[in-house]
């Protein structure tokens, strides 16, 4: 779908530097239009060191060659890996590519990856710098909406299982996160919709005026308006900055952040990883989830109404594949939130409040027949 | 090689409890006989837990159905699972056997891994046990000396690389370690030799008694006496909570553990994993170390012998295969204590005192020589 630009281009917003508070690991998190030219902000870690650019096969011919020129000043040796595309690859066969490459060079301890493209490359490089030689750093340089709101921000990384998403992995926070709003301009409007599904999570759980406000901003984000899109990326982090620092590694509060994420992953496991894109089957997850808030009794059917409309605004699936409510079931229950084989969910308990909540199978199936194909 | 045991069999020490040191992650080591019969010794975790036993074919007829008849009256539910055994399997694929089996079970955030053998389960299942949804509880049960007095104490996990012993890994502190003598009882005299390898290492790097303690008591250790077992074992791993205590991940003091590794992991990686065991290649490189210690100026070659000889004694290799100097420094330079291409090593300062040193490439391939078939 092509959506004409603005005709008058909007002001480049100034760059904002957020912090993510966790004592010894705490870092800042950059947002601005051309990041990306700038070796004071994206370089990270002993100027002695090397660098290894981990991007993929889509991502490369946009972006690697600005990075790599830009640290070359900072690290003795800068490398770049471009791997296959897409959540299909987010496996233990592609993330070797990496190790192969960085023992391939003999990259030592002090090495740092950068991490150059979406939440699947982000996730990838994060757990290969969690496990190189036990531990080297990384620094993440989203370049698609999702990863820029959402993935790069908060040290979770992993691989998927075909038996269940992000079920391997580790929390390891970055150096920094840099977000070039310009890179944006590159992504196809089905990632920026998929981007907006993360987007829209925030206002539900914990920000309600957020959920105002992108009502209102939904055309321009996805006609890609740079000051709207700086302030969905600026407030998104803000709020998954806030969350992470009082709950880094999900013990509680961080839970909330995976609003529609249960029914969401059920979707990308059922139908095989890197059909649907992340953000489409988050999008669809967050759906249901609000019905099944409506069902418990915690809302009214007016604001799952509203959530499901802006989630459609958003050029977002609002119905789920059709895999029987018996299968979205038994995929459901590996994920990391169930407890003795009882799914748990993040369900709205007042407009922008959410927690965890167990729910009965038979109202559960019923939310996914209403909503599936 | 068939050594007769003593004819009177000594009294059986009583279990001994040391303290890993390290704030939140600190945990006990319980040392004695008989542990594997008592739940509250070996039991861990939320009562209401599922717990999967993760053993090799060899270790599980002989103690697998005694651990999970004792750990059933603590955990909801638990499995077990035997990995092929041996230094070769150490790799990803068998890695991926213990998350298919959590997996297929649905085993939860909650569930609690029981590591029942040598090092290489140890390692691996410490590593399952960090990667697991991010980060699962583990209890290391070594019932190999090598495990019981070195690979088991301190967190390190990994799975090795093609190019390189232990590259992929990660810091996991275990929960308890339980190092039950009467294993011991069942291992191979090879592997005892193999154990002794890592005892005798405290003695140069950390203390010089105890290495004259075994010299002293090398030929009852080899006759498994289960006193002066018990009392190696304690000390072995009262040393190596005191160095893990104070550098948990490696930031300086704890290289010195590695006394005889990076000549020992090329030996490994070189000849292929699983053709001299760990603890053989560990004493053989110990002999080198000792030559590279000597041939750098900072001990006399009397010690260097003195370690040598007590290492034939032990029953280990003193000369390594022949690969070439080229092919040892090629493989030596992927080590994790490599900076910038510069292999470093620890070398012996002083009787009972070691640090990292840098060597020149020459004196290293001279060493190699000297000490190569």
């Amino acid at each position: 779908m092509a959506i004409p630009s603005p005709i008058t281009p909007p002001p480049i917003p100034p760059t904002t530097q957020l912090r993510i508070d966790l004592a010894d690991r705490g870092y800042d998190i950059l947002i601005g239009c051309g990041l990306l030219d700038h070796a004071d902000a994206v370089a990270c870690g002993a100027a002695s060191s090397e660098a290894l650019i981990v991007t993929n096969t889509t991502v490369a011919p946009l972006y690697a060659e600005r990075l790599r020129r830009v640290l070359a000043g900072h690290h003795a040796r800068v490398h770049a890996i471009a791997l296959p595309d897409g959540e299909a690859h987010k496996d233990w066969d592609t993330l070797n590519l990496i190790f192969d490459r960085l023992l391939g060079e003999a990259f030592d301890r002090k090495t740092v990856l950068y991490a150059l493209g979406g939440g699947v490359i982000g996730d990838m490089t994060g757990f290969a710098a969690a496990c190189y030689m036990r531990g080297v750093a990384c620094v993440q340089v989203p370049t698609t909406l999702l990863a820029q709101v959402d993935s790069s921000v908060g040290g979770k990384t992993a691989i998927n299982h075909p038996a269940g998403k992000n079920m391997i992995g580790a929390f390891h926070q970055p150096l920094r996160v840099i977000a070039d709003l310009d890179t944006l301009d590159t992504l196809p409007d089905r990632e920026i919709s998929a981007g907006l599904a993360e987007v829209i999570k925030y206002g539900p759980i914990a920000d309600d005026d957020f959920l105002g406000w992108i009502e209102q901003h939904i055309d321009a984000l996805r006609a890609r308006d740079k000051v709207a899109l700086a302030y969905a990326v600026r407030r998104s982090c803000e709020i998954k900055a806030w969350v992470v620092g009082q709950d880094e590694r999900e013990a509680g509060l961080r839970a909330i952040l995976n609003f529609g994420h249960t029914f969401g992953h059920a979707i990308e496991a059922g139908l095989g990883f890197g059909t649907w894109l992340h953000g489409e089957a988050v999008g669809c997850g967050m759906v249901m989830a609000a019905d099944l808030s409506v069902r418990c009794g915690l809302i009214d059917a007016a604001y799952a109404t509203r959530i499901a409309r802006l989630i459609e605004r958003a050029g977002l699936p609002i119905r789920g594949p059709h895999l029987g409510a018996a299968r979205y079931l038994e995929l459901m229950r590996v994920d990391k939130k169930s407890e003795s084989g009882q799914i748990r969910f993040v369900l709205i308990d007042a407009p922008g409040q959410a927690s965890l909540h167990p729910a009965d199978d038979a109202l559960v199936a019923e939310v996914i027949e209403a909503h599936s194909v």
